[in-house]
């Protein structure tokens, strides 16, 4: 593998094969509160990686594009190289976490429609939710990239419901996000990137409302890992 | 004048001679910070009156439709009776303030475009940013509701900023509250409520940037009403 060029919390990136593609390796390091609360946990890597592969696959054959190429060991995987846009997606079907907290509704109330919010992918700023008239007005984004963005989350969060629901999962929340590269043809195209995994998204068993996500670690739930494994096998036995 | 209906931090508001009206009486009452900062600065209520008379009357003139009705006395003004839409309309031209802070971006900086942000009113909650979909999503407001009060607001800028630009003033930020009601024929409106004053608004001398809004009671640069009374003459010369 070459060399290092981006060293995240929980994923390393590194040069690829040739200068169209990176190798993305996933670390077994939890961090949450902005890196203030940090563990490793064995086998969380090859979990979340195993798990973003089955998402990135289902999702891709419903027409979503997603940087995955191809998958190379248990951590590690084959991306297109692509601009990060410097804006995240969240996605909510129901109140918990930070949105419960802001806007005070109490952990688990459905929505009345699905939310998308934009979030600046700022470490320094803490990561502040911004508007699409912001994030033009600042010239992160164009309004074009977030209509697509916006739609595109929405689709994905329409697919990612139905197969959650078939395993018995309660898909709550989550974070996209999304990168610029040129197709094989010059054409400018958004893809979807990064994670999808207990990392990234809220899941709870639909039956009890067990947490099967990173909560599990953030407030000190105990068995993290459980809950991950659980997630793969459910969507295993879907897909 | 009637029973208080609602006593606020700068104005009380009272019924009525009939009940689809109230009355509004403007204060000295100078708070910020969420009221831990709060002083009585005499004759501030008579100029945020007679501002945003002078502003109100301009935008009725071409066309937004806004509660007031008639001007009793300095203080005092009689408007329609509206139920308040929970979420107030803060637009800007150029960072300040609490965006300035949030998003990194130095102060007077000019934005590619202008911003329209909705901002949950609730006092408990310190009066969070929220979005579109979130809004719809609680049940605040309808997606139209939305969409109208967007444009209203885009279209209320454009006049304002024409205006503040004869007065040789840059219109920096303001917020806008929205009211529903029903016209003399049942059908429901939006319409402008609230004021638009040195309180509300921030607005810079174009020259200088010298501040003539509450920033200057908010960081005790001296000579409050001094500035809002330069407002008020300036406004008077162009209308």
């Amino acid at each position: 593998m070459s060399d290092i060029l981006y060293e995240g919390k929980s994923k390393t990136i590194c040069g690829g094969p040739d200068e169209r593609t990176v190798v993305v390796r996933y670390k077994d390091t939890a961090t949450a509160f902005d890196g203030k609360k940090k563990e490793d946990l064995a086998g969380k890597g090859r979990l979340n990686a195993e798990i973003t592969r089955l998402l990135f696959g289902y999702l891709a054959q419903h027409g979503i594009k997603t940087h995955l190429l191809e998958v190379i060991d248990d951590t590690t995987e084959l991306v297109r190289k692509a601009e990060i846009v410097m804006v995240e997606v969240i996605v909510r079907n129901a109140a918990a976490g930070g949105f419960s907290k802001k806007y005070g509704v109490p952990e688990g109330t459905a929505l009345a429609n699905a939310i998308t919010e934009f979030s600046l992918k700022s470490d320094a700023l803490g990561d502040p939710m911004i508007n699409e008239s912001q994030i033009t007005a600042l010239g992160i984004a164009t309004t074009e990239e977030l209509a697509f963005m916006t739609a595109q989350s929405l689709k994905i969060n329409e697919l990612l419901c139905a197969l959650f629901g078939k395993a018995g999962i309660r898909l709550i929340d989550y974070k996209l996000e999304f990168g610029r590269c040129e197709n094989a043809d010059g054409v400018r195209e958004i893809l979807l990137c990064d994670e999808l995994s207990p990392d990234s998204c809220r899941l709870w068993d639909a039956e009890t409302d067990k947490k099967l996500d990173k909560d599990r670690f953030r407030r000190d739930l105990g068995d993290v890992l459980g809950g991950y494994r659980e997630v793969l096998r459910r969507l295993q036995d879907v897909l």
